[in-house]
């Protein structure tokens, strides 16, 4: 097989970083562009500053030199597919104009999330809003694909399979790492020995992008999933990892064992065309009673290529109607790029897309 | 006013030396005796480890000396009221024997708190409750008054006001700092860069205590009040200040703005009879969106005496029946010492005791 | 007395909240003029980002309206005596231009630091070289006094009483707050359960400015002091307090307690002054074994106006011909706005200025 | 080859679990024998503490049964090879006791390292010091090695490239990890946000036991090597890894690249015998001027059976005959665990030992 040449784009953050992580040595993709901001552009990616941060990568992978982050610096490197790691900011115009060259767009950016056509994919939750992009392919010749929000990635996984005894109402407290505001995005100052109780804007994409994950397709619309979401979110002093503390209500009482199985169980599509970073199970469920702790669990995922896929569920409790758990989710890999970069491999088996 | 003799039980621990630190001075007791574990008995509680750590003391106290964890070691001092920070461990059988001698005990333990003839007292909260004390003394010579689980002080204190739109039922997720644990209780290896996302038995305390705080006196008994609680408790890397996501169901829909009004507004016997640990606005209300933050708003509460005594509240949100907020109480000061210090102002201004 | 108006250039920033806080209710100086970038320009000082830190102020100073930083803005207000927070980058020529016309400035800038004819003072070791501003003041109608770098605070003021055993050479190695890089210059990504053993210049300024301050006056120039000078400064996820690991090389043995009553036993102008800011006992030296801990020492000096500007020695051992210690400094008080206004209130006794 | 049975004494600890670590599926040695303290006895060690923290292990390890830690358990078992993770309180008596069986002891405790006959062994520093133990052989049937302190591991290992220039005096500033005190050794509420400037007897290992390392072999004796060391230890919120402040005076300048050559460059028995845990460089010298930090260089070593093995030097500065350079160090791999089993290695290839 042929592989398909691939272009990051932001290269040097938290986020680009994973993605040239996941992208090297890549069965299906090959990373053939970095793009990122003046002060690194013209340098080898091994010399910037993402690289004096000990990523382990191949010679070849190091030695691309950093283009500037314009669409025709990606249209010149013969990428077909790109993974974008912009800040919103910026990506939404890009986006769009790399989308009308025909490019074939996984972004971990928010800016097209809520667009009608745009699938807001997690593969093993809604695999079925592929059609969406297959609709944005009848408009222009290439689509954009987003994943979730960081938390709402962990959060929708979680829910999905707890569908089948119907959800509710959900309520949910966040401990988000600061690795999610990015490398600069939140000062020691702030948060050593701390807790932040708010993110800008993130209750609100808490709530409506799981609503609409977790829709079903009707025609060409999602329908947004009935079940309310009270979300809380705070920052915490951990590196990776979002924790979450989650309380679901159902119309009638569900045990404990009940909850674990439907997760512990569960598998999709990802799983069943074995993506190469599809974790074999993609919840773990903690028998230990202080589990899961971001630096313990944060990595779970097997295989090796799918570490930090994986999210893990421990103290399982039920009371009442409710049943109450806590959930960690990796908020740069399957919260950002993994996430993206396993639709990428959903899109291409389900033949989305083609190398050319 | 003759001062009364107060002893503290278990002073070099944190809640120990928060003890130490609110009756020095003190208008109504004088603090004549300290007890402490085998190491530390002999010594002047100026030279013990709770001295290194800069407490800002009276010359007085700083002379006394620490006296072992016995019975005869109180009843030598001739204190007649006793604080306690002891341990559950040891603090059961030792404060029943102090009872029976006559002694007024104001404990920070757990052992007796859900003991019928026992009050859980949070003096804004319910302060009726101080009945049963007397049916303790009409037992006994001496009695014991609990405070709260120092998680259960802060939500206990939000809640009362908000009976007036009867409670449904609370969902509550907290983020407990290390001091909660004791001195050593938490180790750095366990906590650094880390959410644990369990504490023993917390869970059960924050539901029973709650429902028995709120509850209503019916002859020499309480009633629980009828609300459902579902708690949720982990451990983070702060050093005091447990801050708590609440999120409260009502019949039907509550304002933000309503909510704020009947905290910001509320004001009870303590501030009625200007006890001198009682703040004069027990509960803040925040505006600035990223408040409460533990280091910024833990010591809250006016006058000088009442320091973080006042708990604090922010990022209040109405959504259908429910609303949200944060939560901040000070874990050994209005969630420990300082409970008990106003638990003993309020019940010595109700004449439960005297002096001699 | 008339109390002198003041302006604080920089106000809201770490140091140029101290600034505010020191000169609110200051016996000498009147704090008439706040100025920081446009985006707090117009706004009461109260209602700043600075101010929803808690900041206890008056209701003066929490009134006034910020302004922007230009030279016009603050003639306008009439001060006549300017304490800078500015970053160098924006102070070498603004405070030029100010003193041209005939104002006084204190800077905690460094750009004006190593200028021939400005002193580099701290009033506890070098009074002396107030002179060099007498020669400013023939030049120009106004002057440029400096502080130290913050960790140079501390170091010199306990190389000074050490000079009558004769310093030879000192290593040090420095344990810097994050503080010192203002509240959002150090990102908590890159701190957290981190040592960062680099601080940009840091070394330098600790060779240069220390061989200065130590200097002695020879006619209008500093002769610079001739001990040799080794250090190596690093980062730590402290909040603030500068603290140094110093081993200082003397001609012969010195033993540990003549240091320390050398140490503990000084005072100098300001203590004879009894200027507001100076600490009673400006180096204290403490017998707990584990001590200087920036948390708890980090508030040393009394009485509480100074608050912070006493530093803290701990651990004196001597082997052979070396002394060695540890050393605490509060780097944003003592090693920054504390140490200006101490300057400023010397230069004032001193009759270098005057109101008007 | 058929491997030789191996004991782990103390496998629950940090260190321990280190050592279990390297030791399944080693080359040379058989993990046959687990023990720790009554708590665990009995469990497979899979469900011990230690394996709740995600230890990767082999079904084979995981599956062993803990003993207590005995002479009789040991024995027991068929192990000749014992791997100490005991503290020294437990140590001193039990090794001795193995010894006089005839066991090979390999130990990270202190009780025995200045023993004249044991050697205190750095397979690349002090290889010769081994001839001690077959002093050991010929009184005993079995021996005891000992590894070094954990900060002293890092810097006999960069000193001893160093002789060539003639070692004078060394001044070193340790920043030592958490891990370093053991699991439960050091308590949040103590470190958080702090630098404790002192450790017990550390600064006297320090300074004894680099002596004797470097010491030079004299009949059956080591003679001490001359050079003034000037320690001064302190604990940072740091999790692996002891960064170290390290100024090197010789008796004329030596260049940094001088210094950075001579590092880099060196190698010994351990790369010449291509042992499973000796890395093919022992020291890297990062050019990157803020490293090393220990999160992101504590893991050097290459190849992966070596990782935390190789330690880093960075920021090297030469002046006057000074040169000063920051060290990093993984505390529980090259500093204990990793130590011992290298030193095992060295003496099986060496010929002291062999399985039967």
């Amino acid at each position: 097989m042929i592989k398909i040449k691939a272009a990051v784009l932001g290269c040097n953050g938290l986020v680009g970083r994973q993605f040239a992580r996941l992208l090297d040595e890549h069965p299906y993709f090959e990373l053939s562009c970095l793009t990122a901001s003046a002060r690194s552009v013209g340098k080898r990616f091994g010399e910037t500053i993402a690289n004096g941060r000990s990523l382990p990568l191949s010679e070849k992978t190091a030695s691309l030199v950093v283009r500037e982050t314009t669409a025709a610096a990606v249209m010149q490197s013969g990428a077909r597919v790109v993974f974008s790691a912009l800040p919103a900011s910026v990506a939404g115009e890009l986006e769009l104009e790399l989308r009308q060259k025909g490019l074939f767009i996984f972004t971990n950016a928010s800016s097209h999330r809520m667009d009608p056509l745009v699938p807001l994919l997690i593969p093993e939750v809604n695999a079925a809003h592929l059609a969406l992009a297959e609709e944005q392919l009848r408009e222009f010749r290439g689509f954009i694909i987003t994943n979730s929000n960081c938390s709402v990635a962990g959060l929708a996984m979680v829910l999905k399979p707890l569908t089948v005894f119907t959800l509710q109402a959900v309520t949910v407290t966040t401990f988000q790492a600061i690795s999610g505001a990015g490398q600069r995005g939140v000062a020691a100052w702030d948060i050593l020995g701390n807790v932040i109780p708010y993110i800008a804007d993130e209750e609100e994409k808490v709530r409506r992008e799981t609503k609409k994950i977790l829709g079903t397709l009707a025609g060409k619309q999602i329908r947004d999933h009935e079940l309310e979401i009270y979300p809380s979110c705070s920052r915490v002093p951990v590196k990776n990892g979002h924790l979450q503390s989650i309380s679901v209500e159902f119309p009638k009482p569900v045990s404990a064992d009940g909850i674990a199985a439907a997760l512990s169980g569960f598998t999709a599509e990802p799983q069943q065309l074995a993506l190469p970073t599809a974790p074999h199970q993609p919840k773990l469920v903690q028998k230990n009673a202080d589990r899961p702790q971001p630096p313990l669990d944060v990595d779970a995922g097997e295989p090796a290529s799918a570490r930090g896929m994986a999210v893990t569920v421990g103290r399982l409790r039920s009371q009442g109607n409710r049943c109450s758990f806590f959930l960690l989710v990796h908020n740069t890999v399957r919260g950002a790029a993994g996430g993206c970069v396993l639709n990428a491999e959903l899109a291409l088996k389900k033949k989305l897309f083609k190398g050319e």
